[in-house]
């Protein structure tokens, strides 16, 4: 090990981090400067990457989860040498255009493994990630040769340790004995309001232990010694390891280091001068030769891996020509389509069980679809013929995420964004705010991960408004980037799923009933064609031009036709299945559905939040209120959510 | 300890739940079957208690965190005498006008201290409710007199513990030393889908003393030995008890119990008949003579205690006149209105700053103002005089929640429902969506905490998309009972502030910015009074009639007005600080505002979800799309929202 190069490389990683937020005036130098010795072992000696093919499938995962460090990681993927990163991009961090933003983005540059700055979710996504790991590994690799077989690691910091999302996602890479996930916690004791003794004095060795993790203990700066924790944490394959380095928060800046002032802000003129004088930096944005020298020679050692790898794959494509299709497909990035289940109209079923039927339909035409619920897998009828993934058995693709919602989302973000495979997840759609946070991201890293959420109104019926969502469907449509898709009918579920599995360039979420429905006869011939622009006409007005467009998603298009058929008006019923996408459509196409001048009446089972855009206020039946406990007929009743309500809505 | 009485009544809970879930047709008989003999003890012997007196301020607390078990609930509020549940109401379990709903809802019934049903939150609410005792136990009780000293109890499931929010509440209430808090996990190892086994194998209780907590178990089924363990939990003054009850799900279902299928649903008719055998229950809706014997005596023991209190309180009151009055200052269920600060129109500050003072000014006029930040008190300005919260200090007032935004909001749910004081929590408003799922609780119980969620748009600047919301402000609106203010300058962030404070019926967000605003000129000179209706007139057009209305809330309603300044239009500018307060108005009083005809324009830097009400989709000025990462006005140039694009708009 180069020690000295080792050094001049944390050297540098201290002098652009620095000098980057100085300039920006704004960043979080403390973890940049307190965790530069780890950066540069972990980068110099530990991970087995390729800059020169930074997408290489059996590359070392490095997740930098608290992402507000991120010139920690510029620093890093630039003297590594990864394309897509300059000098020019350092200098102009946290600018528009700059490849260095704020926080590391996904898809800006690579090796960004994930989004991360929203503290927790870089930990759990990395428990995605090692999961997918060992199910590619256990589906791919053989007796003789190992095509994937990597390590997942991570730099964790107090913040992320005191997020929920990270126990449950810790929780449970303790139970799935996810060897090859590593965690290096940056433990320097400090938060932005000072000393993480104001909230944090928990022992975490003991509770990682009580995950039934590894737990090692080292300093920060210690080259040597992080790499035989490292090499110990890999010698323990069932149990991930926590590597808890005592670090000094902003080390390097002779006035502000151990303090929280080195946390998120700039050091300042003065204070930065004397930490570059106080550790030797001469220029500003030094690189220190013997840094750029070690990372150039690092190049071939790199490449070597990999041709190694590769001269490894060619020959295992060679003796497994299925398996090497398989890999095919999986990488492919799109969808296999599947043979949809067929329905007939008057069958009666739930959405979420015409859903199960699509799933095990979609799942078998895509193997590599994998994905689970959070303990809901018979309410969410999300079981699929697949095997359930366990610690005994990786190659299971159902997984029991328990009743960890959020860290569900995240991991399934983390199974997206290692590649070869496709998520899903699945709770009740009300609990869809406990995953939120980890869907944004989804939508902000456009991670095809599917949702499927059921029990998808007042028509969960007993459990109540705790149970009952009302809000939520506002709340999905309101988020960039996501699509919302509500099918009416099972025939319609099992379009919706090929349209979520069709998506590549986000996440959808499937909204589905507890309730069963009725399959109701589609006027539109080419409606298969036609929801993909998010709506078709279900019922033509009788006899040419409609009185009255009702507009209605899910359960509400048997309700509207129910209720249409009991006036005499001229009634046209469009299924719209996906506003947002409805609404990104030409105008021609729109006002081929919901003709201009027409009244429009819409109808949905929860806020009218959006629903404004077509329709008056007073033409809006909606529920601007929680729900209530009793069967769902009756709770629907007693809101007045009713068949008749609306068709006296119809008539008025 | 009457063994016999307390076995007739967890004879009778079983019975109840039992024939009442059957009867429903809907329920979950596992926990109220498996935890009945705790239920008959924590009831019958350890809560101190007044059933004549639900509210009575230093009652102990229950909290079922395990909300799905209402009837275990339920079956004790009736079986102890508490007013509001009848067996009626348990025979029409989970119907529409029953007291005994789905989940137990806040404020239907004396008795139900907090909505449960969302797993997790129960338990964070009670760490809330522990920190609330403290809280006044340090503020009244005098060194002869304890006027509150009471417990906090929980009853938890797997599903609670599995749940992110717990153990982010966990490890906060054992830093706090929450000595009086005492958590009894109902240890079944079953949950919906199986054996915990599939999901959940850590060490719990290593995981609890990692936290800081007391960890004893014992036995469900073991009267005495639960309460010589509640008895030891009382005896550690210092750190939080939790008690590991090992118990059999569905105890008392001859084929079911220990297993999934006694957990959420009925056990069947046949089943149903074979427990009643077993158990020897002879009648429907059984109610053990023995157990309401038990019951009916321990009424003058609970009274007397209570009237003992009721002693001391009148004793107290009379050596302590002036506490005596901030007592009932405090319990008065309102505000008291405070001097708000002074600003001048050129004034430039962010509305967080603004609202620092402000909240200086209510802190100093309501004692009983409690909260903190979850580890951004700085950046969120939310610091007051008051001191800080802690083991140590338990007059303190400001809370360091740690970066725990989820059960910082659970937590001060419960604050508030404890009774006495008031509370508000604070992250940035992007972490709105990790603690979503507490402000749908604030708002389904009506409980009027306080969110101020400051850098409310994409003029957070460097930090990115990740940081900036965008869609905030659109899924908040959606949620019922929720009331989301946006002012536009630091006075209107005085008044927010008094508004927030004024609003007892339910939750409020306080949405501010991290960027400076200019204080602007108000044509309305009753506009401290017009801003309650939500909306008021900034700017008047000039010269009569205006051509154009802007509606903008916050930030936006200064680039209005700039906009409009460079355009010939007669623009009338409106600062829409609450939408949802705003259309809850008469049509007199909204279009005294925006007159009917008028071309309206919405300008808000968020996506235009509910805006489509006010304006024509292309005349709402908004962000489709998540932001980016620069200084604040390059980002809104680099998205196009800048006064010039608005007054094209206007032009066009």
């Amino acid at each position: 090990m180069n020690i000295k190069a080792l050094e001049k490389t944390a050297l540098s990683i201290r002098a652009l981090s620095m000098d980057a937020i100085q300039k920006a005036n704004s960043g979080h130098p403390g973890i940049c400067l307190g965790a530069a010795e780890l950066g540069a072992v972990l980068y110099g000696e530990i991970l087995r990457h390729d800059p020169s093919t930074p997408k290489w499938a059996d590359r070392d995962r490095f997740i930098l989860s608290a992402g507000h460090g991120s010139m920690f990681l510029y620093s890093l993927l630039y003297l590594a040498g990864y394309p897509g990163i300059s000098m020019e991009d350092i200098k102009t961090f946290r600018q528009i255009g700059s490849h260095a933003a704020g926080h590391p983005e996904y898809g800006l540059i690579p090796g960004i493994e994930a989004t991360t700055g929203p503290l927790g979710q870089g930990f759990a996504m990395s428990v995605g990630m090692a999961i997918a790991e060992t199910m590619l590994a256990a589906r791919f690799n053989t007796g003789k040769r190992k095509i994937i077989d990597h390590y997942t690691y991570v730099l964790a910091g107090d913040g992320c340790l005191m997020e929920g999302v990270s126990s449950e996602a810790s929780s449970l890479a303790g139970h799935l004995g996810l060897g090859k996930l590593i965690v290096f916690y940056d433990y320097n004791k400090i938060t932005i309001d000072g000393s993480t003794d104001l909230a944090f004095t928990e022992d975490t060795a003991k509770r990682y232990e009580a995950y039934g993790w590894q737990v090692l203990k080292g300093s920060m700066y210690d080259f040597e010694g992080i790499a035989r924790l490292v090499a110990e944490a890999k010698a323990d394959k069932e149990r991930p390891c926590i590597i808890i380095l005592t670090s000094i928060i902003g080390k390097g800046s002779p006035n502000k280091q151990g303090t929280a002032d080195s946390h998120g802000a700039p050091l300042g003129a003065e204070e930065l001068a004397a930490a570059k004088d106080a550790l030797g930096i001469p220029e500003d944005f030094y690189v220190a030769p013997e840094a750029a020298a070690y990372f150039k020679g690092k190049q071939a050692e790199w490449k070597e891996a990999r041709e190694s790898w590769k001269a490894e794959f060619k020959a295992w494509s060679e003796e497994n020509p299925e398996k090497r299709a398989e890999w095919d497909l999986f990488h492919a990035g799109k969808a296999v389509p599947a043979r949809n289940p067929a329905f007939a109209v008057g069958d009666k079923l739930a959405t979420r069980s015409a859903g199960n039927k699509a799933l095990a339909a979609v799942a078998a035409a895509n193997q590599n679809l994998v994905g689970g619920s959070a303990d809901l897998k018979g309410p969410n009828a999300v079981g699929f013929a697949g095997g359930v993934y366990s610690a005994a058995d990786r190659k299971g693709r159902y997984i029991h995420f328990g009743i960890r919602e959020f860290a569900m989302a995240a991991i399934s973000n983390g199974i997206q964004l290692h590649g070869g495979l496709r998520a899903f997840c699945s709770t009740f759609m009300v609990f869809g705010d406990y995953l939120r946070p980890a869907l944004r991201l989804s939508a902000l890293m456009k991670q095809p991960v599917i949702y499927v959420l059921t029990h998808d109104s007042i028509y969960v019926g007993e459990d109540g408004p705790t149970h009952q969502p009302v809000e939520h469907l506002a709340s999905f449509r309101a988020m960039p980037g996501l699509r919302v898709l509500r099918p009416g009918d099972a025939e319609e579920t099992a379009e919706a799923w090929s349209m979520a599995m069709e998506r590549l360039e986000g996440p959808t979420v499937l909204g589905f009933t507890r309730q069963n429905l009725t399959v109701y006869p589609k006027d539109d011939p080419d409606w298969k064609n036609t929801i993909r622009t998010g709506a078709y006409v279900v019922k033509k007005a009788e006899g040419g031009k409609p009185d009255i467009v009702i507009i209605a998603t899910g359960s509400e298009v048997g309700l509207s036709l129910e209720a249409a058929a009991k006036t005499g008006k001229k009634v046209q019923v469009v299924s719209m299945i996906s506003r947002e996408l409805f609404e990104s459509q030409p105008a021609a196409i729109r006002e081929a559905l919901i003709p201009q001048g027409v009244r429009v009446i819409c109808c949905e089972a929860g806020v009218k939040t959006g629903w404004e855009r077509w329709a008056k206020p007073e033409d809006i039946f909606s529920l601007e209120r929680f729900g209530d406990s009793g069967p769902a007929n009756k709770v629907a009743e007693a809101l007045g959510f009713t068949a008749a309500a609306l068709a006296a809505l119809i008539e008025r």
